[in-house]
């Protein structure tokens, strides 16, 4: 069992800056990835169609035989979680438990800012798990739907990412944040950009290097940590590869190839 | 035959500029709209995916027994208007063919910029369509993938548009573009900060209108044209309706209510 992958998915290329987190602090484990192009992006759809879609996701990862499930998608994990413990043995990780649970290692005055899609905020899923943890947290979720087209053009640092940073975290430096989740799995490419607007006193919560660590450690304790040299990582995606292939290399870190179209649902 | 409805679809609210162009350019005419939001978008999926559900999107039209379909979407119209019309009797319109040649009627030096969604420009459907009605026609086309989400955001006049539109039209200016076709139903929004960017020397052709009056043409010729008073529009969408009802107000100019959620494909 412990020479299985790890299936991880999301609606698109987002989910790639938590795979590469898994791949850096897990690197002997095997990663099969799948990204829903088809259907991305989640962050504006309702819970209903997010947990179906998620359901589906999952059953082919599932048929590859994966050992843990990764749902690398904020507004996924929101919504669809419960769904998916339900229905599988394995360990199923969503991105939410373990940002909240930094930031609140990381506040000193209890004051969280969450930034990320239309659909994770409106869920309220880092608010709950927040409150879940430490009932006298004072939460600000801001919807900041610009950040993922931004992010996707390769505008991560260009003026105008700056702009819509400024505008979109107004209200949150009005709040007087002490710490900033990046509730989308998108954001780790405009931390230069949020730092710069947030100053050095704000902390910022990256969910990618937290959800890997807690896949880490889940899979140390059930002992299913790989032993042997891993396979190559392998890739799919619902619609054709090219446009994931070229958008992707800045999430994931390299180019890349091999990325193979499936039919899901 | 007459007294039935026109079917409009497109993957979401954009196409609701159309519509409202048909409205107000037919106003005896019954219209039925379906937004495809649960797949939303469609510009930067591939051809085939896109052909897949525009003719799942049309079915559903059909159905109900309209006597036109409207393709009231440029990537959808781009790619899925040879199957569409394959595989139905009735006028079938896409917003490409009567935007072009606005745009050849309006051009002075036949040098014309197309701005729209990473799917329709790849596609260069606008510059086919430009081409076949004048082969000494210089075509410019160039993605703004960032307009949509300004657009859907409320921040069509917002200085972070009018810098996102300097970015992208640069190279339409260098070009010497005298004519620029809005290749994106979400676009009209934005028409003001595009017109600031491009002076006055440049013309704007906004697809939405000319598609209604192609449309208008079409029913007269084939004695399809409405003469009762109609029955109220019908809007339906294939997520849950409450941000399409959001949203969609502005692209439609008045508070959307009654939108039903229905399952296609």
């Amino acid at each position: 069992m412990s020479e299985r992958a790890i299936g991880v998915f999301d609606s698109g290329v987002g989910g790639l800056t938590v795979l590469k987190e898994l791949s850096r602090q897990l690197p002997e484990e095997e990663l099969v990835y799948l990204g829903d192009t088809a259907r991305v992006p989640y962050g504006t759809k309702s819970p209903a169609t997010v947990t179906r879609y998620a359901l589906e996701a999952a059953a082919f990862l599932v048929s590859l035989g994966v050992k843990a499930l990764v749902v690398a998608c904020n507004t996924a994990s929101a919504v669809a979680l419960p769904a998916l413990a339900a229905r599988y043995q394995m360990p199923v990780f969503g991105v939410i438990g373990p940002g909240a649970a930094r930031a609140l290692q990381l506040s000193r005055g209890r004051r969280i800012g969450v930034i990320g899609t239309e659909g994770t905020i409106k869920s309220e899923a880092y608010a709950r798990a927040l409150h879940q943890l430490d009932s006298r947290v004072h939460v600000f979720g801001v919807p900041c739907p610009l950040f993922v087209p931004l992010a996707e053009e390769g505008w991560a640092d260009h003026p105008i990412a700056h702009m819509a940073a400024s505008e979109y975290l107004m209200p949150l430096l009005t709040e007087k944040i002490d710490t900033l989740v990046l509730g989308c799995t998108h954001y780790p490419l405009l931390k230069n950009t949020l730092s710069q607007v947030l100053g050095p006193q704000i902390a910022l919560v990256d969910s990618a290097e937290e959800t890997a660590a807690a896949v880490a450690c889940r899979l140390n304790e059930d002992s299913l940590t790989r032993h042997t040299p891993c396979s190559p990582h392998r890739f799919f995606v619902t619609d054709v590869p090219d446009r994931f292939e070229r958008v992707g290399g800045a999430f994931w870190g390299e180019p890349l190839h091999g990325v193979k179209q499936v039919e899901i649902g």
